[in-house]
């Protein structure tokens, strides 16, 4: 795509290859408008969660997260007011596909473009996500459903409490994959190395032991269909700090859509214990 | 040891077989008096470095430790006020052999019960400690020098600058163990499973550069030969926030004194990667 092309007002179409757009090229396209989940863009480089809070629930969240490392594994951290971060080089108001605004706990919009609603009271947290982990797992020939179906990964509530932290709690939300019986194994071994993007699965194959009443509706992005010899595999997922956003209902926070993630410079390998 | 013992005037003198007491049997030892390094106690339970810090800063040390990770892994923390934590259930004020005191990062005494000096507004942090793997470096047959000696590890300030957070800086610190030099790897894969308690070494080999003239004179703890055929390895340090706050100078913490350690009721095992 020629650098033109992205300054039409019409939003950039979908790139061919995402994966290999580097992350600098990938925030371009979501700050020129591109709105799209973005699993599998950038191979090899971590995607981040955001959520940004209120200066003076900053300690909350940190503790938060310290509290419950599953499904909020911190990767980095803005200076007050700060819009961009040491692993993200973009601007983080703008180079996401989507953004969702809350206040008082209410998600009060969704906007490819959260220029306007930022405030300078904000601290940004990028958490990790487990697309990270998905260039692995396709390398060792584990199907990733939603990349293959181009769609967002499925993403529910649960029935588990998090930890809470001064004012903050809510539920632990996580993202589910299908995965072959046979290599339910292997998925959980090679996601174990990335502790930092939420590592080892916290359930396989029940749904109801997570109070999920119907895979088929999800609280976040795209169902995913699980094939007869396939089990569901749940993941921790960064979408928790929304879940207590929304369960705490302080007065304002910024987050990612659901699935559009923040596409950082660190690479995945940096996040990889041996 | 009797219970009766304890309530003697005098501090109980040191147990046979330390790393047989339970946590609990540990600290009540430690609350009756004893002043020992723990390096040894309690086999099995995870140790923790303290520092309390007042309530305004505690952001920027939770901010401190998420940069610094290798240094400062958090493993608790408590309540605003509180003076036991969920892996700890025992007063963080009485029940360590030794505290350190500082005043605007001057160190003004240590003592062997913080109870006095303890303030409503702190905020205490347990980090983990390198103590927590030596169990698995000993069941591996690898020495480790300061148990065998019956003293304290050595610890060094580095000319490591760690990344500062808000008001706090400081440079690393590190423990020291000397390892036969074909242990060397074992030494580094058996605590790399153990990344919330400072993980594999930093350094392995060569004290200069890390800016330590003289092996022989440590800045905390006890010095420890090495001996022909072994080499110096270095393992990021605990005591890294207490080298923080003598170099950012808040009006007052309290820490651990180096090598003395919160016996905590976590297991060493609880803090193992695959």
């Amino acid at each position: 795509m020629s650098d033109a092309a992205l300054h039409h007002g019409a939003a950039p179409a979908a790139p061919d290859e995402p994966a290999r757009l580097t992350p600098a090229r990938a925030r371009k396209l979501f700050r020129a408008g591109l709105r799209t989940p973005t699993a599998g863009y950038s191979a090899g480089y971590a995607q981040a969660n955001l959520i940004a809070l209120p200066r003076e629930l900053a300690y909350d969240f940190l503790l938060f997260a310290q509290r419950n490392p599953k499904p909020c594994p911190v990767l980095d951290v803005a200076e007050p007011g700060e819009i961009s971060a040491s692993i993200f080089a973009g601007d983080l108001r703008t180079d996401l596909p989507a953004y969702r605004i809350y206040e008082h706990g209410r998600l009060v919009g969704e906007t490819p473009d959260a220029e306007d609603d930022w405030r300078r009271d904000l601290v940004a947290f990028l958490i990790g996500c487990s697309f990270t982990f998905e260039a692995p797992l396709l390398e060792a020939r584990i199907p990733v459903r939603h990349i293959e179906m181009g769609c967002n990964v499925a993403m529910y509530r649960t029935n588990r409490p998090c930890r809470p932290a001064g004012r903050l709690s809510g539920p632990l939300v996580v993202s589910m994959r299908p995965i072959p019986a046979e290599r339910v194994a292997d998925a959980v071994r090679i996601t174990s190395r990335y502790p930092s993007v939420h590592g080892a699965p916290v359930h396989v194959g029940d749904p109801a032991a997570l109070g999920i009443a119907d895979l088929a509706d999800p609280d976040f992005g795209d169902a995913a269909e699980v094939r007869p010899g396939e089990v569901p595999v749940f993941w921790a997922c960064g979408v928790t700090p929304q879940a207590a956003v929304m369960a705490s209902a302080p007065d304002f926070a910024i987050g990612h859509a659901p699935g559009h993630m923040a596409v950082t410079d660190a690479r995945d390998a940096a996040y990889q214990v041996p």
